[in-house]
């Protein structure tokens, strides 16, 4: 082990970052040697695991979870990252109609911040208010920190806004660079992120952002693909441009899922909700205007119905490269005849690659212990070696 | 404390089990030498942590309680466990009144293993189902693991399904060890495990079961009172007759709650739901019958009050060896005039035994540390001793 | 470090304390060395996790939180206080409707005492109730540990019972002690404990009670104000009087908010229920009396609403001493056109206020460790110079 970590470690220390002392909210405001180091990190912290090494770096110390919307799989993946580090966590939830802002948020960062290494915020569910939270949050400890009242600045980690699902996507980059076997791998191939059928509603947009956020950056061609009035947030197409024409891929948008498959490498259908509708909810739960929700609700499925046919099958898998695009979810998928009678995928497409959306989510993890490692000290290198040159066991006494 | 724990450490290692690397989802399944070596890991780690020696042997890892019934016991009854061995626990509360399978349990499964111990699963609700759940679990794991996905392959431990509840039953019989001298001195001993009549509806099947299929294990003469048609599981019956003839015990039923405690060294009066009933249940909730349900319970009820006389009375503790069987309960009893105007037993009875009903219940922490230790390292021998050499105290600067 | 922490650990040696192996429910039960010592570990310890130095001070071990009314801020302060020491924590949480004594008091004692170092429990919502609760709990831990049930007795630490808020009052002792530069500089200090409007019912008196029983003892000018109607519980002002003729300071209350605030040096405006309301309350609810509790809760904002002008404003604030008094609240506060159209404080007070009641609540989990390591060991000296002397970091690789 040690002889392959070594390189490793090194390979770390060359890239550098710039996250100590930061938070991570957004992966567009990381630079790429910074994404890079993440996924190093991550790599490393896996193999350190999987060698069964302790990599428990705090004698103490609290990892914050704020959950605005309920997930097992996301609460689940924050309290091991932390586990894995030797934080313990402390959860706070609050309630998903509530859109607080000002003095409460103001106070509660203080409050939950006094012995806290990191805070993991989830608030995805309010298109325009998810982002806006965690940088009041941000600001809100500065102030505290400043004013000597917090004895450290926690560093907050989106677990997934409105914007950004950025531990999601670095851990689809992950398994990407896993597949092709690195990242220099990735460049030029076709990755389509496509809107597909559900029958649920309100499903954030954050997602796929996310991915077109990130995979611009590696050379990579990306096609997202959507029915009229599934829009992204505009920023974030932005964004994809920019990238996609600094490193020398493409970003393009079609309205065609079948077009969108042709010849690709990776392809992840996956539902979200209409930009407007999203909007919309945003206004009328901060206006208390709750009668409105339902009806909005069934004109949100009722426009879903209509691209029923947007469903990920054998007969669209075979028009990727070879017929064997990888096939990537962040989960749990609408299967179709599995967990609704029509969804995103098709039984026997999502059969064959379950276990390999399984491995995409085992990265997760890893990722946001890379993230609290590298945002809480000044090289996460120094660290890893200290780690590796201990190689105190996992399991066995522990004194 | 020393002198005192090497010869059973020795006695340990001689036993020898098979746990390592397995599940533990029914007593009955496990060799007579396993069961001895869970006990006596117990009984160890209970005289480690009475004499302040740090029991710690994990310096990272999870352990998950899947909770799919309202427990306080359990939860921190795992969680002491996990505590005493140095785990985190995460806990994962399903919906009481969802019977989930397939695909939902695969992912689950895989999505909660990554970086865990163990996984105590809670589900004795639904007749037919709960052991159903644990083995897909289980099949899950295997799986994941067996794809590289998991980095280890979590221990199942049952803490309580429709068919077995193994880590009470396992502390129950470490009471009776420790209140009669020895494995050896509950052999002849006449054990009765009666119904008793309750308020109260639904209760689950798998303690009686648990118990019966334990304790005919041990050359115990054990004796199953009930009404017509609080039959238990036939399979458990069954296992319950052949342990009794293979180990030079008995077993039999009766539906006289009084000559059953008759000259009886032990009484276990407990409510538990008519099995007719419990499948009807199942079946209601899988078929979505809300309706039926509150029905069912008025029956159910309406049943259990013909019995109201299957109460544990003193009148019936006179009958039993010396008038002074020891009583034994699960907890909480439905005690007559303190929780309900009529329940299992008679206040005076269940006061003069309430002590050690309690003492009963301390078993169970360490009945579950002990599970834990022996499914994840190949002999709890070696990890014992380490702990004990080293002998760093539990509470005093821990660095 | 060293140099200004080993005369403060000296120091905290000489003034000894009467905690060890007891609980803390109120602080006047408890002696002026002991409430020094727990004030002077507190502020050890936040040294030592200022330096960034471990203070794990348990391998393992529990601290139980028993909540019977909800509190973001009180769990986090708790489990960061568990944390500081070594020790995970595990919830119970009941529900509010409940007042449930004897024999489940008993047995839940019992049950999450087994393993656990401390029980800190927040009961504040049924006066005549929360302190009983806790010494019915002290009292079931008694008796489970004389009979060798429990391998420790553990501490319970009162997180706000319906008479006291020990934590909250000696973190506020510790802020005003830290304001004014040391215990002595308290002395002659006038300070207000006012009654302030708040359009909310049912806030407990023991914040109040908490402040007037505290302040009390160290020689301050205690006055307490609030409108006819909004007494306190009567041993409450009886332990104030006693006090402050003990200490040389001064109690006095009146009804004139006014009158309070001139030449105060400290002002603490805060709503409480009325008294007359809060037993009416309990009684009703043991009574089971659902529809008259909406009544009362009617009658108790309308009470309140006599009294919108008890408001902490600008034109107070000028009144008191230099027109410079601490303002001080327990948080959430009230504040007019922030959290409501009329509250405890104008908005103008509050804001220039607002990081300094972050201070004061900063001290909170710094007072909760003081009291666990008080009352876990006989000497909490001996612990803090060892881990003065080991001097572990905090963070970095722990093994």
């Amino acid at each position: 082990m040690h002889a392959q970590l070594r390189p490793k470690i090194a390979a770390l220390a060359a890239l550098g970052h710039e996250l100590y002392n930061k938070d991570f909210l957004l992966t567009w405001e990381a630079s790429e040697p910074t994404l890079r180091a993440i996924l190093l990190t991550a790599e490393i912290l896996e193999d350190l695991a999987r060698a069964g090494v302790s990599t428990r770096t705090f004698r103490s110390g609290l990892g914050v979870a704020v959950f605005r919307d309920k997930s097992t799989r996301t609460r689940y993946s924050f309290r091991a990252a932390c586990n894995l580090l030797g934080l313990a966590t402390e959860e706070l939830d609050e309630s998903t109609s509530q859109v607080s802002h000002g003095e409460t948020v103001r106070e509660t960062s203080a409050m939950v911040g006094f012995l806290s290494e990191v805070i993991g915020i989830r608030d995805d569910m309010f298109l325009g208010e998810g982002h806006k939270y965690m940088t009041e949050v941000s600001a809100s400890l500065d102030e505290s920190h400043k004013a000597g009242i917090l004895l450290q600045r926690p560093a907050v980690i989106n677990l997934q806004s409105d914007l950004d699902h950025p531990t999601q996507a670095l851990a689809d980059l992950r398994h990407l660079v896993q597949h092709f076997g690195g990242v220099e791998a990735l460049r030029g191939r076709k990755l389509v992120m496509s809107w597909a059928y559900s029958p649920s509603y309100g499903k954030p947009l954050s997602v796929p952002q996310g991915v077109i956020g990130l995979m611009t950056r590696f050379g990579m061609d990306v096609v997202l693909a959507h029915p009229p009035g599934y829009e992204l947030v505009d920023d974030c197409l932005t964004v994809a441009r920019r990238f996609s024409s600094e490193t020398g891929g493409s970003f393009s948008t079609t309205d065609s899922m079948d077009a969108a498959f042709e010849a690709a490498d990776v392809v992840y259908p996956k539902s979200w909700a209409p930009m407007a509708v999203m909007h919309e909810r945003t206004r009328m739960i901060r206006a208390g205007e709750r009668a409105g929700l339902a009806d909005l609700e069934r004109q949100a499925l009722a426009q879903n119905a209509r691209f029923k046919h947007w469903e990920c099958t054998d007969a669209l898998m075979r028009r990727t490269r070879g017929g064997r695009a990888l096939y990537m979810h962040c989960l749990p998928a609408d299967v179709t005849d599995v967990s609704c009678p029509a969804g995103e995928v098709s039984q026997a497409v999502f059969e064959s690659a379950r276990l390999e959306t399984y491995r995409e989510a085992s990265y997760k993890p890893f990722i946001i212990a890379s993230m609290i490692l590298n945002t809480r000290f000044p090289g996460a290198t120094a660290t890893l070696t200290h780690i590796l040159d201990d190689g105190r066991p996992r399991r066995g006494h522990a004194g």
